[in-house]
């Protein structure tokens, strides 16, 4: 049973039979038949995800992962009281988050919120821009398991061909930019999440959005870790963890509330 | 029990008491006792990791995930096919990774594999350098349940202070570059595991360890994943999944071979 749950775990969105298991662990079908029940009803007790079962002869069971709206919030209120912390400013007003990105408990539940805030989209591949907003992308794929697609700023020889497209980069001043992705990395009629680490100007993300028509694919939804107050919302939906209201540089405050990934549409 | 697994599985290497459990599922201790035997039991069995109990009043249990060596060849050995596909060369003699690179199931199984083969080491981060290198340092830090740390070859504003050091730049024709880290992304004293792609001349490692000093840190080890058999060998020790012995542009064929990560030291 432990086995089979961590099977189940390592394999989500897949559909596995039976048999599989059967063969797998070497007991019998119906000793697998009473586990899965035992384990479906553990899983949604504790809202780890949910364990559908599919019958007939191409039928099996495939795990959803899931994590309740309590612990989703809890999660990121904690987080707020991080994003709040003064020592984060950096000159220019910008919020140093590389921490909070780079540690694997805090992005494997972000993976787990952002997952469940789509649950509803059919997802194929999870696209984000270099370099923050890889370990993003990254957690929310591994929750799909679906591949991720990483756009570039530079042209890279170990990319292949690429397309282009220009794009608005906020960062730089409303300058015209550049970002590529490699032809090979997106099959076309794709839906697509896109996740980023900051949303302010919308400029690279409405870059990715024109890559996807390149693509010959769809937007499936967007989702951001921060975003600003003054975020272009006219342009694009999307989905925010975490909302910066005020970032006040001379007396090193930063205002942080939860985003609305957790309304109700 | 069920719950108590995928508990242990996504909180490697930490030290969870009984009582935790106890009160986190509201069962008596002594109940979980018995479940946690039954659970060591499985994990051993399937090789899933091994869960140790220290006991007395700071007691509790750890886990350690884990892969069998037969498990960890039959997957290295798919890797070897994957790799050996005639059109990922690309000119110059450069292969096409990403699609490996940015697969979950795959990118978790090298996390695992490269975790075990440093079991012995004491791990505080990992380190890689960005883009291609982010998702595999992402996928050992899952493991290790560490941080992972993201040197880059260009200076973003999203980063603070940093500090740089000079390296030879193979790709670029053996031209001297830069490599920066954020001051605050490593704490002084830290043991790093240091993880790329690909590994051809060193130069881009050589610059990482250069940059380990720098913040009074001690390499802890070096894993690729994949070597060219020209790769120089004597300037540090290095563990490698994948070795490509030979790329024949001219007949789009490429030889790879098990690199060294499963040879017994």
């Amino acid at each position: 049973m432990v086995v089979i749950s961590n099977y189940l775990m390592n394999h989500p969105y897949e559909l596995t039979s039976l048999n599989t298991f059967a063969e797998k662990y070497e007991s019998a079908k119906s000793s697998i038949s009473e586990d899965m029940v035992i384990i479906k009803r553990a899983f949604e007790e504790m809202e780890i995800g949910h364990v559908e079962t599919i019958t007939g002869a191409g039928g099996g069971v495939i795990f959803t992962p899931s994590i309740s709206d309590t612990e989703g919030r809890s999660i990121v209120e904690e987080l707020c009281a991080k994003l709040s912390e003064s020592d984060r400013i950096l000159p220019g007003g910008y919020i140093y988050l590389s921490d909070l990105l780079s540690t694997p408990a805090i992005l494997k539940n972000i993976g787990r919120i952002i997952a469940k805030a789509f649950r509803n989209q059919k997802i194929d591949a999870v696209m984000t821009v270099a370099t923050k907003g890889v370990p993003l992308a990254n957690a929310v794929a591994n929750v799909l398991n679906v591949p991720f697609v990483i756009v570039r700023r530079d042209l890279k020889i170990t990319e292949g061909s690429t397309v282009s497209v220009n794009y608005v980069s906020g960062s730089s001043g409303d300058r015209i930019e550049k970002m590529f992705l490699s032809k090979r990395s997106l099959k076309a009629g794709s839906r697509v999440l896109i996740v980023d680490d900051f949303l302010k100007g919308g400029g690279t993300i409405n870059g990715m959005v024109s890559l996807l028509s390149e693509f010959d694919s769809e937007l499936a939804g967007v989702a951001v870790f921060a975003d600003n107050a003054q975020a272009a919302r006219d342009t694009f939906e999307y989905k925010s963890l975490l909302r910066v209201t005020n970032i006040d540089v001379k007396n090193s405050k930063i205002d942080v509330e939860v985003g609305n990934i957790f309304d109700k549409e």
